[in-house]
């Protein structure tokens, strides 16, 4: 059984690679280059991955999971500069698929051992750009 | 190659359990125990896998499938009280996740032999809790 | 200018008339007259219209207009059943109509004197079903 | 007969008033007033009102509509910092207010005289909070 | 208080006029005027304008409503050729202007003179063409 | 890591099998074998399943995908026939199916040595009816 619970945030970056010349800068992010930076409404979906608890009939106790998303993530990600304000994000370029791996870094650090499993982290950057982080279970 | 439909129902529920405590129920279900109950428009996918018919070009009988699910779960879910009007909920408590796997079950249990497989069930009960039922193929 | 905010909540209602026999109440809602009741994830928009502040580039302040619109109705809808337990319904058929009229009245007698004009109530009931209150101007 | 045009863009700003103290800017506009700016992804929909062609049965010449509308708005707000990067929005605050009222006072200024009227701009800031400007047509 | 309901068709259509040169064709419509045929997912939106009756709580009544869109329109244009196929539209071209408003004259011709005011037409060609027609109350 | 693109394209069809008899054809696909076809607004997701490059912080090169995704399938599919006008159809029933597994097949022919995995190809024929072809990993 997996139970999904969907997130938001807003916020603003800039790719930027300061390991490439500016021109590799232009060719590789080209308009998300932009030095003023630009920004997105982001969708976080996280799936937990469990079996159903006979008593209670949940898979987990979603005011304890969205009390943590929020901690950890949506309360320091919402209405930020992802280069400048976010200290996990620091000295890495933004890209979406950066911050996926990240957010799912930290889930996946801070997560209580008697939880169900964190099966994946998913993020919507627009409507049309999705990425996707699923846990290796080797 | 999998096929997914969607089909929605509106139905109300209460979540309360007769093992737990009042005060257990309410630190559980929260505003979900209101003894006067609550509701939602469900939306429910059904997946199937298969390999393409090389006559038909199809996975499925659409027509059928919808049959099925429409006569099994639709019908007989829409506009429905699912604390008391479900026999197959009775005695349970009408979490999504536990309304999923009865779905999924009963979906599972008069399944014809020759079609494709049963690959999934997924219930939406908001736009931000989605609950998933995936069959164990081992 | 016009600003519209959109609220959800999730609630269970009958649709029954005392005034009505059984076989009316049965030709009129159909399968929305069954007694143990059914429910909808309801989306609530409200409007407003007013000209955009000089100083602070505003039409409205948000914090204030949604601490309004959740005092005096998301937390009091949220999953509640609307025939029992919102007191200005009581009595009523709760359509959705019924609900968005009153839902607009309620609005309307608390609308602060100097805040811009409500304009509009809109509910979706579900995705294909749509009721608009607006207010007559004359 | 109306026929809208939907377009996006996704830009970033900062919600900050130099006429205001750095108090009231904080109450005024909270979390939108981090000095790093945050971002959105814009939906811009653009509507114009008009009689059916008879001989060609549409209302407005689409590319022409496209192009105007990319050159004017799109082109020069996608991936831009709404504070440092729009000329005509310089000095002011953007909040989305005040870009909707600018992109309809741009778009009507530069609107060719043959054309269909321009009806409406509404912009959705997030799938929750939406703003529209209606020509006045007295 | 106004009530809308979503209705949905799959159609094809070929956008070409008898009375335009190929050249002429080619450069109002583009790739709409393939010989061929290309087609879409409509969405179509018919919203009535009345009092709420006080005795049942409705603005009109819904199975009503439903049998006469699905009987007049959905049933007459799903999985058709708007070219060949739909008779109201012989000789036009079949634009979703021209559909809106030929779809809009035939819902008014039949509307029954009892109901509730006939107040909007609206189809969705594609999530971002809207296209409307109100009826004038003058 | 798994990105996923969205594209869209209008196309028309008509479900018909010269293997089938005119009955078959009727009993299998009903409306869907209308002789003069029908559409869709068909919605196309490429999903790429790869390692994050630690210099750009990128899965895939976004401009190399769209550019290959729009010149093998979109830029053929839309508003295009989809029984008389795609080469790789020809001879088929263009079910959605089949579609998806041509799509697919096409991909994965072109698909650059050096590109990360394509991972699924999943086409949404309406908002109800889902099709997806996952590459066999074996």
């Amino acid at each position: 059984m997996r139970l999904t619970r969907r997130y938001s945030f807003s916020a603003s970056h800039r790719l930027h690679s300061d390991a490439l010349s500016e021109a590799e800068n232009d060719a590789t992010y080209g308009k998300c280059n932009n030095p003023y930076g630009h920004g997105h409404n982001y969708v976080l979906e996280v799936t937990v991955r469990g079996a159903v608890d006979a008593l209670t009939g949940r898979v987990a106790d979603l005011p304890s999971l969205d009390n943590f998303v929020t901690q950890e993530i949506v309360s320091r990600y919402d209405h930020r500069n992802l280069n400048e304000q976010v200290p996990e994000l620091a000295g890495l370029v933004p890209t979406t698929e950066v911050v996926s791996a990240v957010i799912h870094a930290r889930l996946d650090a801070g997560w209580p051992k008697d939880w169900p499993a964190l099966d994946r982290v998913r993020i919507w950057e627009t409507r049309n750009n999705i990425f996707e982080v699923t846990k290796d279970r080797s």
